[in-house]
């Protein structure tokens, strides 16, 4: 078959776990806790079908999880999303980033992605008719305003932005987001701003939300998920939050791609949100477990970089070997027995920087383990 | 926005669903039941959540669900499907009809879709740069194949196929199926064949899937889903097998398209699979209502046309009004009560038969009440 996508392969959360489950090794690699979800939250589920809601809610979500969501945003970030009009329930992370993307590019236009850049956005461009822009980090995983300024062409439509940001940790500050918010209206630009490690921002720190920034807020499509938040990154339940020309732009393509989703699971978070509880504690829940997992990678020969938010530790191996970061990762996984992600695959061009990446949402005895194996690295 | 699908407004399900809903109107308009799933399909879903089963599944999906379903198709139809790489778990049957048509369609191509087409095909195609050729079924709603080829040009590339036929209730016919294997095969097309209520088939007949035809069979996209044949139309699961080829490029953009599908829900499937009686017993379930609702008719002068399977009877009203048919079926709703759908949407040039389509997937009160209301026409 002639495809759309010439040279993509099976994704690296896929391949990596596949290798992690052959070999027994302990899976750092792709992104998931290995730890139960609330039982309240599997309860509501269970409730939610004893009552009957097991067929199709409205096409744009069940009401009082839009509900829930909206009241969330504009209370965390002064915003005024409408509930009805302006947010719309998606099969996950993922497809609500593919489905807004498809919403505002055509054949030619040209999308800026910010490199490392998570696996979905290159693809999802293309598949589009557009063309990914990668524009790279600065070398110590913050965001170049200077390389994005210069990027920029008349076709440039879209901004894909991610924080906190996935591989690297590090979260936009509000100086970035004022920056994007000058750079979007003096370039007319979209922003699809993936932010679905929205409440694990560490050290006391503040998710900068392009929700929170009125002149960026108006021409974003805001996408996050419960997966991360609430440990059941299998539900695949997410939403866009965006101003009401940019929604109905996206409900006209999300109704002919996958209508809804799992109603009953759509009344259960709409139930546990409003308990704020679970998300306000998982900033700290995550941080003791970042701190515990890099206290005991202290012992090895890995550099930590620093880890401001998301639940993936980047390190450096360099003084480890000299294999590329593929290379790295499969023989980490193989023969010592963990299983973590190369950041070169986020790359248009493959970057060979010796980073890899390990996700620390396990149980303290699964990050125990994976230290004790790593601690054979010299 | 300029968006892709010009003149594309909100789907005619969720128009109606809004409009009855408005009114206290019986809906039997969208096709979904109002009575209750299995509540031992329910707690399957619970068992799988306290197991633990709330993390990504492969992307592929849930072995056993891949299993399950290979096994029932394989004996079913005689075909070798094989779960690990034939088999691809979808967020339900319209993702699995997009990713398919977009697996195999490119700028320009043409694909011909059977009107009445149910209304997601023609956005889906377009959505892909590809031309939707709609070819009218006969004056009985019977497949057309003299049309069907002289429809088909050089560029000709997938014909979508749905049987049982929603809206029509036909069904294809041993003969249907074997006239557009020699067509695929002369003309090389790959084939979308929309199986979605495949376990409805009545009086006797068989379903004749395009898994039986090993001429269609390695050039298909069997599509389907789980929410007809278990009454539960918001769990948004389905499934797409395929041969090899196929599969790896539906593969390749599904992983960056949804990626995976709620986890529970598929290891509730696979272990409710298990039993046949379920779907076994399904035709005989709707048949029942089909004939107690077609009696319940009887008494008022709506035309009723053939019902060969789907949860769908289409009637002719024009001995009671000279209404269009979106006109009518809101008047319907509004003034009678009963909510219905116009067949007129489903055609590219909306033509105008004066039919109307009932789902009769309801309680025997719910039938008898909307009969009932219908029985105030004249
Ligand atoms: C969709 S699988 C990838 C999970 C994830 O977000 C990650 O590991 O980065
Ligand atoms: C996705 S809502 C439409 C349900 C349905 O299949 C129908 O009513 O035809």
């Amino acid at each position: 078959l002639p495809t759309k996508l010439p040279n993509t392969g099976t994704t690296i959360f896929t391949v990596m776990s596949a290798l992690a489950a052959e070999h027994g090794a302990v899976n750092l690699g792709q992104g998931f806790p290995d730890f139960g979800a609330d039982p309240a939250l599997l309860q509501a589920v269970t409730d939610a079908m004893a009552a009957g809601h097991n067929q199709y809610p409205p096409m744009t979500g069940v009401p009082a999880l839009r509900q829930a969501i909206a009241a969330k945003l504009n209370t965390l970030y002064g915003s005024a999303y409408d509930a009805d009009r302006d947010v719309t329930i998606t099969a996950g992370g993922t497809q609500g980033l593919i489905t807004a993307l498809h919403s505002c590019v055509g054949a030619g236009d040209e999308v800026i992605i910010i490199e490392p850049a998570y696996d979905s956005y290159d693809p999802a461009i293309r598949l589009a008719g557009a063309v990914p822009v990668g524009v790279p980090m600065t070398m110590d995983y913050r965001l170049d305003w200077t390389a994005v300024r210069a990027a920029i062409t008349p076709r440039t439509r879209v901004l894909v932005l991610n924080t906190p940001h996935n591989p690297s940790g590090r979260i936009a500050t509000a100086d970035d987001l004022r920056e994007l918010e000058r750079i979007a209206e003096q370039h007319d630009l979209f922003v699809v701003s993936d932010e679905v490690y929205e409440h694990m921002v560490f050290d006391g720190a503040t998710h900068e939300s392009v929700a929170r920034y009125p002149g960026l807020r108006e021409r974003s499509f805001l996408v996050s998920s419960f997966g991360k938040t609430f440990h059941v990154t299998g539900w695949k339940v997410g939403f866009v939050a965006a101003p009401p020309a940019l929604s109905a732009a996206f409900r006209r393509l999300h109704q002919y791609t996958v209508f809804t989703v799992h109603t009953p699971t759509q009344h259960a978070l709409a139930a546990y949100l409003a308990n704020p509880a679970p998300w306000q504690g998982l900033s700290d829940f995550y941080q003791a477990k970042r701190d515990a997992f890099r206290a005991a990678l202290a012992a090895t020969p890995l550099r930590l970089l620093p880890c401001e938010g998301t639940y993936f530790q980047t390190v450096d191996y360099s003084s480890v070997s000299n294999k590329t970061e593929l290379d790295f990762a499969r023989w980490l996984t193989t023969e010592i027995g963990v299983a973590a992600i190369p950041l070169s695959v986020f790359y248009q061009q493959p970057q060979e920087r010796r980073h890899v990446r390990f996700c620390f949402a396990k149980r303290d005895e699964t990050l125990a383990l994976a230290a004790q194996r790593l601690a054979r690295l010299q």
